[in-house]
This record gives C-alpha cells, structure tokens and sequence, in this order.
C-alpha cells in the first residue's frame, strides 16, 4: 500500500496561491491558482452530466487543442458559471485571458473552474481582482490553494506521495480536492486538480487518470446528485527529471496516483454535507463488476439505508431491500450480508453476519448496534452469483444534510 | 373530473374491521381484515424488488390460482415479514388459514399484506389474535380498517367514488392505502385495497388495475426507496347488479379507479414521512413519455431538490442539474422551466418562468421564494426535444425525514 502524506510539501516547478476575492463574505479564501514554470501534459475527467458548466465545456475545448502545454489552472468559488449560456462562456473565457495576461502565457494555456450556486453570471470585478491577488503571490503554500476551494468544505483536502524509482529518483505526485455535496459517482462529482512533477506523455496522462479515477471519484457516494461542474484535472510538467519508461515504472506512478485519488476521495466522503458516519460498502458475488457496482450505488443512495446510519440502527433489512430493487436480478436464499466495525475488507475477525439463506441469521441486536454505533463500518454483501465485485465509500443523511441544503443559498 | 369522496359510506357485500392485535403500542390499531360476502373477481399489482416479502409471494402464487372467487384480505403491521425465508412463507399461507377457518372460506381464498420491518418472523401469537378479533368485528367501519394500516403515516387514507350508469343504476369504487415512506414509482411502493360491487371479468380487472396504477400510485415519489412489500389488489364482487358492457362503461368504470388511486396516491405524498410540502412535477418536451418520466423520477429523488423545497429555496439550478443527469440527452438551450403556486398544469396564469435559452430569465428573486414558500408549488420543465410528458407528485426532505427514519425500529 502507498504512503500517503496528507499534506503537500512541494512538486518541482509548480507554484500555488489561495486567495480572499471577495465572492466570500469574512475573509475566507475563494479563489485559487496553480501555476506551473513549464508546460505541461494535461488530462481532464469531466461530468457526464448534460446540464455541463460553462467551465466545463471551456476546458474540454482547450484540452482538445492543447494536450501539452498548460500553465495555469484558476478556480473560483461561490458561483458555478452553470446555466449561464453564452455569457457564461465568455466570462470563462475571460478568466483564462485575464490569468495567461497576469502570469504571461497564452489564452489556450490556461484551465478554469468554478463551483457554487447554479444560475447566476460569474462577478467578473471579483475574479479579475482574486486573479490579480493570487498571481501575485504564488508560492508553495498549497493549504491555502486548498482551502481556496472549498465551498461547504469543512477542512482543506490534500494529498501526496513521493516516488522513488528503482535508479534512486524521486518525483512527486500531489492534489486539492473540494467535495461536500452533490456527490454521486459517475466522475467526477467534485473539483480536484492533481500535479505531478514526473514527466508523462499525452496518452498516458490520460488513460492513467481515467482509470485511477474509475476505482476512487467515481467510487464515492455523498447524496446520489452529479454536479454540472464535476472536473478532474491532471496536469504533469516533467520537472523532477523522471520519465516513464518501464512497465513497473507505469505501475508504480498508477499505484501513485490512485492512492493520492483514493485519499482525496475518502476524505470528501468523510467531510460530505453533514456525515457523521464513514461506510465502506463491498458488494461480491454479482454477475459483474458494474452489476456490483450498481447495487453499492444503489444501497449507497438509498435515503432509509443512509437514515438508519445516521440513527445507529441496524436495520439491515433496508440494505438488502435496496439491493433487490437495483434492476439487477438477485435470488434472496442465496444473498449473504455481514458487517463489521471500522475500515476493513477482512470480514472473517470480528464482522457479523446477519443475513443469509433468506432468513436472518442468529446474531444478536447489541452486537449489531454496537458495530452501528462506530464513526466507521463497513458492509460485505455477497450476492452468490458471480464474479463481479465492486466497492463504493458512503456516509449517512443526517438532520445537518439538511440543514445545510436547505439553506445554500443565503 | 370525477369527484372524489375522501371517506368511504358503503360498498354493497364489503365488510370490514381495523383492531388492535398487540402489534402496536398504545391500543393502536395494527390489523385489518376486507371481507367479501360474495367471491370476487380479483388482480394485483406487486413490487419489482428481486427482494420479495413472504406476502408478496404467497398472493402472486394464490393469484395464479384463483383469480375469481377471493373472498378476503388480512393486513398487518409492524412486521414486513420480508427476508424470512421458508418459516415466512409459512406464516404467511398460516395467515390465511386463520382467516379462512374464522370467516368460513378456504385457504386459497384470502390474501395476505404485511407492512413493518424487514427481517423478523411474524409474532404468530398476536397475528392469531387479531384475525379472532377482526373476523368477530366486521362491519361498515373503513376508517378503522384505514387506521389498521398505518404505519408512520399520520392519517388513514382512503376514497371512494359512486359511480351512476347511464340507465340509472349505482355502483361503488373504494380504496383504502398506506404509504409515508419507502415510496419510489416503480409499482406499487405502498399497500393499498381497492373494492368495487361493479362486476368486472378476470381480464378486465387485470387490464384496467395496472393502467389505472401505472399513471397515479406509480406516479409518486417520497424517497425513492422501493418496498420488499408493495402490494395493490383490486377485489370486484359484483353485488351492485352492474355489469359493465359498453365502450362507455368500461371508460367511466376506469376512470373511476383512476380518481381513487390518484387520491390515494397523492395522500400518500401529502402524508410522507416528515413532509411539510407537496410538488406537483411536470416534464414535457421529452423524447417519450417514459423519457419524460424517468428525468421526473431523477428530479424528483435529488437530495438536493428535496431539501431546497424545504428551505423555501427557489434554488432552480439544482432542478436542471438533476435533470441532466437522468440519462437522457437535452439541450441546455432548448430547456425551460417554469414555477407556480399551488397545484396547476395551467403554467400561462400565474407562473414564473425561471430559466430559458441557456441562461437565467430575468425573474425576481422574491417571486421566485413567494412560490417556493407555498404548501403545494407546480413545476413545469419543458426540454423542447419532443413530445413525451409525464407528471409526478412528489414532495421535500425535512428533519423529520431524517429523525422518523434515523429511528424507525425503536
């Protein structure tokens, strides 16, 4: 297993700034830059969602004419240039023109991203002046290029591994993640931007960031909604010296990079809107990976299953319920259920199983809500019908969920 | 419009009894027994959960068999008698045999409903007591036979419609239902007992059940969890002396059950657990209809449209955002969305179109949270790709969601 360190000390040639713009009220940072000194191999992941932000399909449009040599990526918060039409692209556009004008760089060189409140044009007078603050002082302070993106964030999200290869070089690997809400996995419901240092060509950046996001971002299950602005970015620029060359090198930096992408995602969950609760829900046993896959996604967004979390209680009836209406054919003598405390996918110590032969087993209540009552569980269920495994990282609905949607806006 | 009776005076050979078995805390009332004096003709609608409830196995089988001379219904609550494997089953068919021996009929005359948690055998001891109690007690009392249902919901549901043909005669359509929570539109997340004295043939009952069905109970949405249990039965026994024989007949007839489902189903959203408001959706403009319905259902489950109705946010961005990630291509441009108080499809008087053209109209923002702020508000998304509509009713996401279901089995 990687080592990840969840901080960011420093990735060769790239420069960071998180910066107060004034789109959030009492100084809170807003507005974040990542710079980097040379060009870079880029690589995006983008929302499938149709309703896709102005930002979203600016980037999909400069990644497609440049693949390889990007500087800057610029982010704001607090208004998700959504729904904005053709003033909306302009100002994304406007963005990247006034970023490339400050750090001196061409138009197409430059990335954007914005997260908030759907509906409303972007407060341009404030993201001229976040982006005239952050390329003045950009450094290595990537807490506050964290921070700089959170919305109903509650803490910064970083991560990091360092790679030493066989021939005693190190190169880097590190990224900012914001989550929180509107989390469902079908990628990459969230903003995250992840740098590496090493040296990548095109079509390995790309294809090692869509499967490394495949098993993490699209593995994380907060409320079940996809964002119109969910983004994925890695951008490589070759700094460190260390070029790919042989197969273990590509595992090592996919190993990489996926664990930095794991961290990220796990730490979205457990800072999703209101979680009290961090669940690793392992389904096995399915006719396929995506029929596993469908079923977590289902139990995982069930509102009653995420209820009795939050509640403590051990009504596992509503996980197997959820599973029998996720469209994928399941016979209930042959479904097993066990769970277990903490993180784990070793469900011989200490788990319970409560559920099999179509009838439950003979566990007791107090075991079961004890196992409940943890800040963290996990769930096994074994569909005996196949081969097919998948597992997803959820958290429970709480009266903060609420609370917190229920009043974004204001 | 056919009118509808929100109570139910009289269905000619229809008797029935709600009683406290034990079941319940508190004298509350927790079973119920239908009984006809005369066999009817009989069709059901059950639940697609590959999960089925020992219930909803024992009816599709006894249905199988008998589909014209159902003479009962036992329902009970507090115990779903849901993954109880061979000893459920057993119950369930023990179920009907008390209640055969009681009222005098055979075992392969009466039906079964449960309703409560999953995951536990039926306590046969207070199920035995309250069919002795409910067979000593048949009478005209619906409101009780309602109550004997409930389970969080707060009020009995029921409605009835008197139907006059045109030569002068009278028959009557009646239903009673229970909902609140674990409602998804994907027939029939509720129980619920439709009866008639109209004499309708096998085929009849089975055509005009499921169609009536498919544009009223599984056109609501509470949480869009779906039952082990869902169960909706439509018992014809003909005592009124009306045969239905005409084109005109067969119409009126069907309207009829539609009103009365559509009532039952819309009592179940006002009722839901914890909700404080009721939303009547309405997508047109899709490719198909079932186009139209699922961006609806999509719609209508998002955590995050749900609490922003609670909190009285015209927060409309998260309306299209949860549409364009249902899996059907749309046009962000070719979009528009409309709001009006209260329940309407009339979206010319009144209504506030939010957003059109990609972009946000130039509506007022205290109009938009007036209408918000209602106890019923209409939404009217058009996609402008076709003609497929579908309506939904559905409702918000409250702390008390959270709270009655955090603590459900306590």
């Amino acid at each position: 297993m990687t080592e990840v360190n969840p901080s960011i000390e420093f990735v060769s040639g790239f420069r960071v700034a998180g910066v107060h713009s004034g789109l959030k009220k009492n100084d809170a940072l807003d507005m974040t830059l990542i710079f980097s000194e040379a060009p870079c191999v880029a690589a995006g992941v983008f929302t499938t969602n149709y309703m896709k932000a102005a930002p979203v399909l600016f980037d999909m449009e400069q990644l497609q004419g440049n693949k390889d040599h990007i500087r800057a990526v610029t982010i704001n918060t607090k208004c998700a240039n959504a729904c904005t039409g053709d003033v909306g692209l302009a100002n994304a556009r406007e963005m990247a023109r006034l970023t490339a004008e400050k750090i001196g760089c061409a138009v197409d060189e430059v990335l954007v991203m914005s997260t908030g409140v759907i509906g409303s044009q972007l407060p341009m007078d404030k993201i001229t002046h976040g982006i005239e603050l952050a390329s003045a002082s950009l450094g290595n302070n990537w807490s506050d290029a964290a921070a700089g993106i959170m919305t109903t964030d509650t803490r910064p999200k970083m991560a990091s591994v360092k790679v030493t290869t066989p021939d005693g070089k190190t190169y880097n690997i590190a990224g900012i993640a914001k989550g929180a809400g509107m989390i469902a996995p079908n990628m990459a419901t969230l903003l995250s931007v992840v740098v590496t240092d090493a040296t990548l060509s095109v079509d390995t950046a790309k294809g090692v960031l869509q499967s490394a996001s495949e098993t993490t971002f699209n593995r994380v299950v907060v409320d079940g909604d996809m964002s119109t602005n969910d983004t994925l970015l890695l951008l490589a620029n070759g700094l460190s010296g260390v070029t790919l060359q042989s197969p273990d090198d590509f595992t090592a930096f996919h190993e990489a990079l996926a664990a930095v992408c794991r961290k990220l995602a796990q730490d979205i969950v457990r800072d999703g809107e209101g979680v009290t609760k961090f669940i690793t829900l392992t389904v096995k046993g399915a006719p396929s990976p995506e029929a596993a896959h469908q079923i977590a996604n289902t139990i995982a967004t069930s509102p009653l299953v995420k209820t009795a979390f939050f509640g403590n209680d051990a009504n596992w009836g509503r996980i197997v319920a959820a599973a029998g209406r996720a469209g994928i054919p399941i016979v209930p003598e042959h479904v097993k259920l066990w769970i277990a405390p903490g993180e784990t996918e070793d469900f011989n110590l200490g788990s319970l199983l409560l559920f099999a032969d179509g009838i439950p087993s003979g566990y007791g209540e107090e075991q079961a809500s004890a196992i409940f009552k943890e800040a963290s569980a996990s769930i096994l269920l074994d569909l005996g019908a196949g081969n097919g495994s998948a597992t997803v990282w959820t958290c429970d609905l709480s009266h903060d969920y609420v609370s917190i949607n229920g009043d974004y806006r204001s």
